[in-house]
């Protein structure tokens, strides 16, 4: 992955081969009380769209997963670019194809038969995330760059601020902007693939013309 | 922070220093609807034995926090050794007390004011995590070693797997363990601090003897 990288070329399959790369990638679930759990867990393999990670069956991260079929995930590389992904995590219900995808993974990562040797490896149950709302994000550079895809099913996520029509092109928020990136016209325009989302042009304006997107 | 550690000196000053230096850390919360979500943050400034952090007001992450008052984050460094957090997130109430630990955290990471130029900073409100349950894990050696610790009012996380009274010494536990430590004994007994906790011991006992540790 070379640093001439066009926002164009970035897209899901993209994202699912930047994780890969990463490779150790913050999994978040939320447990049997309603909070929040996070480790650091292993993207084992990226194959047809789906993203491949395991899960022993002791460990409270199993328990979360089967229980909400439901995780969010983080990577950032060392030159600080991150991709997040949040969506619907599936288990092949056979368990033969459930051992083989396991084999598979164990030869992909040599590190794994060294961890789980012998026939221990098949306390590990596979898993992918299939249906998923992503996002690219690269705060390292001045704009900021952030680009939303969609995984399978699922479709882009919408979030930051949008200006409406009751914008009076006073400037207050292009001026308060941190990132510099709302642009003057008719409605002024906030330029979503550089935007902090930090809210102060929302708090700024005089005319209350800046709502969420949804 | 050199190589000659050892697990005694594993605590909770240490690992707020250590996700301190690797300073990207994800932070994980549960979102309106019950989700997890997770994103990559900065720790700010360690102080007290608190670990702060920043959310800008117009962030989902921000409105998260100030719903549930609580996260999970979890930090890598490069040589692959973790810190994990979990626990109650406190901000300060008065407004002027908040902008002072801004200014404090922009003199302690020379990029904000670059990101947040002028008076934007004050969009952000500074957090700090307390009351918190943690552990120190390193899998990049063999054995592995995961240390639990405590911060502030909380107490040390008992997790994993223990042999109970039920055991018949039959060693099936200790043969099958992918991580080798279990020792004999009467009962036979998990080295907790290399433990995986996969939890395949507590399948493979003939005598169900093997119970969570709660």
């Amino acid at each position: 992955m070379d640093g001439k990288l066009e926002i164009e070329d970035i897209d899901a399959a993209y994202c699912l081969r930047f994780l890969r790369e990463v490779r150790d990638v913050a999994f978040a679930t939320v447990d049997e009380e309603g909070l929040p759990a996070v480790r650091v867990i292993d993207v084992m393999m990226v194959e047809d769209g789906r993203l491949y990670f395991v899960a022993a069956r002791g460990k409270a991260f199993y328990a979360d997963i089967m229980r909400t079929r439901f995780t969010a995930i983080v990577g950032q590389s060392q030159d600080f670019r991150t991709c997040r992904l949040r969506g619907r995590v599936e288990r092949p219900d056979d368990e033969a194809e459930r051992h083989r995808l396991i084999d598979r993974i164990f030869e992909l990562n040599p590190s794994m038969p060294e961890l789980y040797p012998g026939d221990s490896r098949y306390v590990l149950e596979p898993f992918y995330l299939q249906d998923a709302q992503g996002e690219y994000f690269d705060l390292s550079g001045k704009p900021i760059v952030r680009v939303p895809f969609a995984l399978g099913a699922q479709r882009e996520a919408v979030e930051g601020f949008v200006i409406t029509g009751r914008c009076q092109e006073c400037g207050a928020c292009a001026d308060t902007c941190p990132e510099r990136c709302i642009e003057e016209g008719s409605p002024y325009t906030i330029v979503q693939e550089h935007c902090l989302r930090c809210g102060l042009c929302r708090e700024t304006c005089p005319y209350d013309a800046i709502e969420r997107r949804r």
